[in-house]
């Protein structure tokens, strides 16, 4: 993010990593370049990071966790240096809608996840959260206009520890070539590499098509 | 994207799906903001997803397959409006230097991916890619060079068909309070959520503390 907009404190609706101030309808406008649209969990997921934000230690190297691949991955990415190419975020598939930063190097920070109890106050932001109605029936203006009066009275933050399997750098170690495409692939994960192993996301490619000279 | 920079047809490094070009220094900066820097692999993956975008039928809705997470995933980000939060993008830890832009219709597209053989004829990308010294000992200009240099005469493309489990829009279904940590979770996922049932990436919180009102 390098435009530095001017909010008014009481406008504030969250901060990047590098201090710079967005109102609600300016980070509307950084999501929808993003993200394609303006999903409503991501205007949450942008005040979760701030409250993580907020409360790490000054100058803190930290990474980041996503306990959902749902939105909160892109708030992350947007107000903070960590992205998923990087390696300092990571997204676990835990179905939970909470985030965490933390510390580098001793694996200590925050985690901000929406209560259901506190959710249960903004009718409709319960409503699209646990989706007890059709998405054709949902007001998002009245749910947008509910998500930036809650703020955080909808959030929860807790301290939190990272493992260190998880916190420590792991090399992916040496490479090979996999005996069955002929590409590289890290040979810890055994003799041949995972597509070929069984998990391609591909039927099998009806041809080859070299590009180049 | 929003930036319409000028760049004469012989120095086009890349373009995003949108169709603006980037030289390879007007890449550079887009990495540095988002990535945090240069990593050679972003601009590898940039002129991958460049050849992707090539290949698809003009007007074609698409989805993005990393099968790996370093770096290529912040490519596809970069270039496309497919981000892991919006799920259009899906990062596969397969190991392999590949990725794959498809028609979210009939899951056909294209897969371009890192060529051994050809790699081979670049001494400082060989070197890199294959981890073939220390990183004390990479001359990075020279490996930028020589990326730039090679372009995509280090790839091959081949056409794929996405399995349908891969390219379906799965939901995630009913959710219900976890009887463990009381947040909101996939009821699929079984009778706790997966953090409770064993997958938490952190050490029992030492203390919950409240924030909001």
């Amino acid at each position: 993010m390098t435009s530095q907009p001017i909010v008014s404190s009481s406008k504030i609706w969250c901060h990047d990593a590098r201090g710079t101030a967005y109102s609600f309808e300016q980070f509307r406008d950084c999501i929808s370049a993003f993200h394609g649209y303006p999903a409503p969990g991501l205007f949450i997921g942008a005040k979760m990071v701030d409250l993580a934000l907020a409360s790490l230690p000054s100058g803190c190297l930290f990474d980041a966790i996503s306990e959902t691949g749902n939105c909160l991955p892109d708030a992350i990415q947007l107000l903070t240096p960590c992205t998923v190419g990087n390696g300092w975020l990571k997204v676990f598939d835990l179905g939970r809608f909470a985030m965490a930063l933390y510390d580098k190097h001793n694996g200590e920070g925050a985690r901000v996840f929406l209560s259901p109890e506190k959710i249960a106050l903004w009718a409709e932001i319960d409503s699209w959260f646990f989706k007890r109605k059709p998405k054709a029936e949902q007001d998002t203006r009245l749910l947008l206009e509910e998500i930036e009066q809650a703020g955080e009275r909808i959030l929860k933050m807790q301290k939190i520890r990272v493992c260190p399997e998880i916190s420590d750098k792991i090399s992916l170690g040496a490479k090979g070539l996999c005996p069955g495409c002929g590409e590289s692939y890290p040979l810890k994960h055994g003799a041949c590499c995972r597509a070929c192993g069984g998990q391609s996301p591909y039927k099998v490619p009806a041809c080859d098509e070299a590009c180049g000279s």
